[in-house]
């Protein structure tokens, strides 16, 4: 669920969102289950997303080596993804469709592209994003084995009312550096603009911001059940906030109760614009 | 998916209903994800749902045999259940709620039970049960990774509503011999009271019936696959039923896409006389 935008350099392609001569940039629309795969991130002899995506292009479109993707939200190892959206420049000779058809050939059963076009000037998948969507499932009851791989089993009986009420006070502009996993040279300022809890079918966290900094939906949704479950009182998770360093009472809630629904990206012609600015680090603003 | 109620002698213990003295009926409540389980009933030397939760019954009990299971739908390999029902007969000195929390620190992930009550007077998960209610999802657009496990990849587009139409016309007490595998000595005579088709998240497929006869759910979906991708016509699942033999151009669709949903059952104080009613044969009533 980590999301770095504006702690690492620009793009590799040093292309400020504009694609190499010859080449076009793609917009893949991905799902998939994070169960088995050590996260979205490549890393050395592990399993992981972007490899084996990575890999299937080349594959398919016969490339010497993978080639580079970018990607709106990296989700860390376990986190699984419905509405994931990535960007590769390739050769203007590929055609989206094709290549959409071929990859499904290829790519296994926990690895879904859902679609691939033509990306519109200036879209970059991760720096053009203006939201980020994330949903964490989690219940008090027997859990459904059908979907036990996305729901977190938790023994104590929740209130989500209450788990709703603390979350509220977090939202807007804030230094979420109490619930981030920090990194040199990063800011942790987010505009958390939804965090809801609701019991439908399970207890459901829906949670939207600009962006997440790493761990961050999981360290709220963390102390959110404590909330829930009486072991904290409803003003905890603001406090924790304003407290502005890590508290070693939140636990961060295991990964696979998490799932990235979706990433929002704004009309066309705002795309560049959305890009150069979130590339300047964020700070805040008031 | 199989229902074999009227094709088989009466529960083992022969109590037509009644507990056995000395011990108590309950009630269990299951669900299980049966991607790993070669169905309900026991089998040699195979992981069937039956054997596992018996034998987790007679390991938490301590007693020196597997006790008996009577269910509501034997399901067949690969299919899942969110709403199984099935009875016990057990010591009165077991109580069901420390059984229940017993069952759950040693049944495995895909095996849950939702819960365990003393069972009304009368009560026989099979012969009481008036319905039985499946679903099937299939969807001809990319899967859902995290939903792979339930639901059917369909290559080609389909339409619903040609599907749903051509389904009410096997609504009603029928014999449905051209959608079951037949048993020997047994009907195929059902009452059919849904099977509607809509596009929701994926094309769902509901269907309910006081009993199903073997392959009937997913041999009645097979052949309204065939109608929703073109290849068949609207009228072509009744003509089937009419003509009373097994269609060759049937296929039976794959297991994993089904779900038995529900069980049914009257209020408690008709629960023995349904028993009684199910346990004669069914034949055509008018």
């Amino acid at each position: 669920m980590t999301d770095t935008y504006d702690e690492e350099p620009a793009a590799p392609d040093g292309s400020g969102g504009l694609s190499v001569a010859g080449t076009r940039r793609l917009r893949l629309d991905i799902a998939y289950d994070g169960t088995d795969f050590s996260g979205w991130a490549r890393q050395p002899a592990r399993r992981t997303v972007e490899d084996v995506l990575a890999q299937a292009l080349a594959q398919v479109i016969r490339l010497p080596e993978a080639p580079t993707l970018v990607v709106a939200g990296r989700t860390d190892a376990g986190v699984h993804a419905t509405g994931q959206v990535a960007h590769v420049d390739l050769s203007r000779t590929v055609e989206p469709d094709r290549l959409l058809h071929r990859l499904r050939g290829v790519l296994p059963a926990d690895l879904v592209v859902r679609a691939i076009s033509s990306a519109a000037g200036g879209f970059d998948a991760r720096f053009s994003a203006v939201g980020r969507r994330y949903r964490y499932r989690v219940t008090d009851q027997p859990v459904d084995p059908l979907r036990r791989h996305d729901t977190l089993a938790w023994r104590r009986p929740l209130e989500p009312e209450r788990m709703h009420d603390a979350a509220q006070d977090l939202l807007g502009q804030h230094d979420f550096a109490a619930y981030c996993r920090p990194r040199p040279g990063g800011t942790t300022i987010r505009t958390l603009r939804r965090l809801s809890v609701a019991r439908a079918e399970v207890v459901t966290i829906d949670a939207e911001a600009d962006a997440f900094c790493h761990n961050q939906v999981r360290a709220m949704v963390g102390s959110l059940l404590a909330v829930g479950d009486g072991r904290r009182p409803v003003s905890w998770p603001v406090e924790v906030l304003r407290a502005g360093v890590r508290d070693s009472g939140v636990s961060v809630a295991p990964p696979h109760g998490l799932t990235l629904i979706g990433v929002d990206y704004p009309p066309d012609h705002e795309l560049a614009a959305r890009a150069a600015q979130a590339r300047s680090r964020r700070a805040l603003s008031s």
